[in-house]
């Protein structure tokens, strides 16, 4: 039994997404961003970087969406989740992955994280992050829809991890004042995950 | 033969020192950054992402350090740079590369590159982040000091490829204005990767 930490609203819903999909058996738990709860003792003591996703196995705990999500397609193989016997494709999921990582998401994060690379109280330099947010989640989301997305899925016929972690990060466009129809291969791909019961049930926990 | 793009100084010596340990049969080709090379047209049509690192292979380009870091050590499995028959442990190396793209690099991108997440001119919000890399970057070094780094590599026994992942990230704290004897295994670690021939030609190549 796998215990998965959550939050709703992150990053950890494309992992929290193949797990379910691959038919893995977990256990979900939640965090409460609000209340601090990533910055518990107890939680620290289980992931010390204070950040979801983290998943328990038997053998210790694993962190980094890229490598939870290649980590479920390999230990659940029959759900087909990544070109496993292929090490060309299955970089090419994992350049994938690691381009919404280490740049969208970190994009992203400019919005409402930005103390991370700024003091605490630097209210014009903070402003000055939030500000070019929509500026550069439509560029990285341009190179996605244009250079990267092979369609229908993100690798092309198969469906892949590359497709949870897509659609986790195309459902902040919104809020980060991007209109995803400006890239209806990405918007389209958005409706094609939403009809699968997966991401259906998952999506609803999240929300509830 | 592969086909492997740098430039001196960035992230990509990762993958220069995975492929030059691994034995690889490439050639290197350098971009010279001062003359904005990575964003030439030629270049361009290569990575679309501007960016090195990038491995031109047989059948189609690569890139993201993460990925390419895993795709040597599966297309050259004799070089034992993973645990590629462990998916637990594969994870684990995967997770630390992931850390290590994701926040350690980004946090140390604020320093020169800060203009991707603000106004090019904003020359206050800059400074703003410039002045926090040092506090960033050894608070990720700490953890990674406390916390992930196994010794005497960085999963234990075994050497891999987040070792020349962590060399490479490593080198750039001075610069950064951290002095890496704060970090005994961390410092000890640069050391025992100087000492590899390939570490030596390599960065040889690269000072050059
Ligand atoms: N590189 C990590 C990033 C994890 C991360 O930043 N998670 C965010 C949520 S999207 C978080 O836990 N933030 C909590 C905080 O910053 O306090 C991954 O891809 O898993
Ligand atoms: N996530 C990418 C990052 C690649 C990256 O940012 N490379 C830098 C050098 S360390 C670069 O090419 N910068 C050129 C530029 O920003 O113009 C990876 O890990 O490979």
């Amino acid at each position: 039994m796998l215990t998965f930490w959550y939050a709703p609203g992150t990053c950890a819903l494309a992992t929290h997404l193949a797990l379910e999909y691959a038919g893995a058996p977990y256990e979900a738990k939640r965090l409460d961003f609000r209340k601090g709860e990533q910055r518990s003792p107890e939680y620290l003591r289980i992931n010390p970087k204070g950040r979801v996703p983290a998943l328990v196995t038997e053998r210790g705990v694993l962190t980094e969406t890229t490598a939870l999500l290649q980590y479920v397609a390999q230990v659940f193989p029959q759900a087909g989740l990544a070109p496993l016997d292929d090490p060309f494709a299955l970089a090419k999921m994992n350049a994938f992955n690691g381009y919404l990582a280490s740049t969208v998401h970190v994009n992203h994060a400019h919005k409402l994280r930005g103390y991370r690379w700024v003091d605490e109280g630097d209210e014009a330099a903070l402003a000055a992050m939030m500000k070019k947010v929509p500026q550069t989640m439509a560029d990285s989301f341009t190179l996605i829809e244009e250079q990267m997305f092979q369609g229908p899925w993100v690798l092309g016929e198969r469906l892949s991890t590359s497709d949870f972690y897509l659609y986790t990060l195309a459902g902040w466009l919104e809020g980060d004042g991007v209109d995803v129809q400006r890239f209806p291969r990405v918007a389209d791909h958005m409706r094609r995950a939403e009809a699968l019961p997966a991401v259906q049930k998952v999506v609803a926990q999240h929300k509830a």
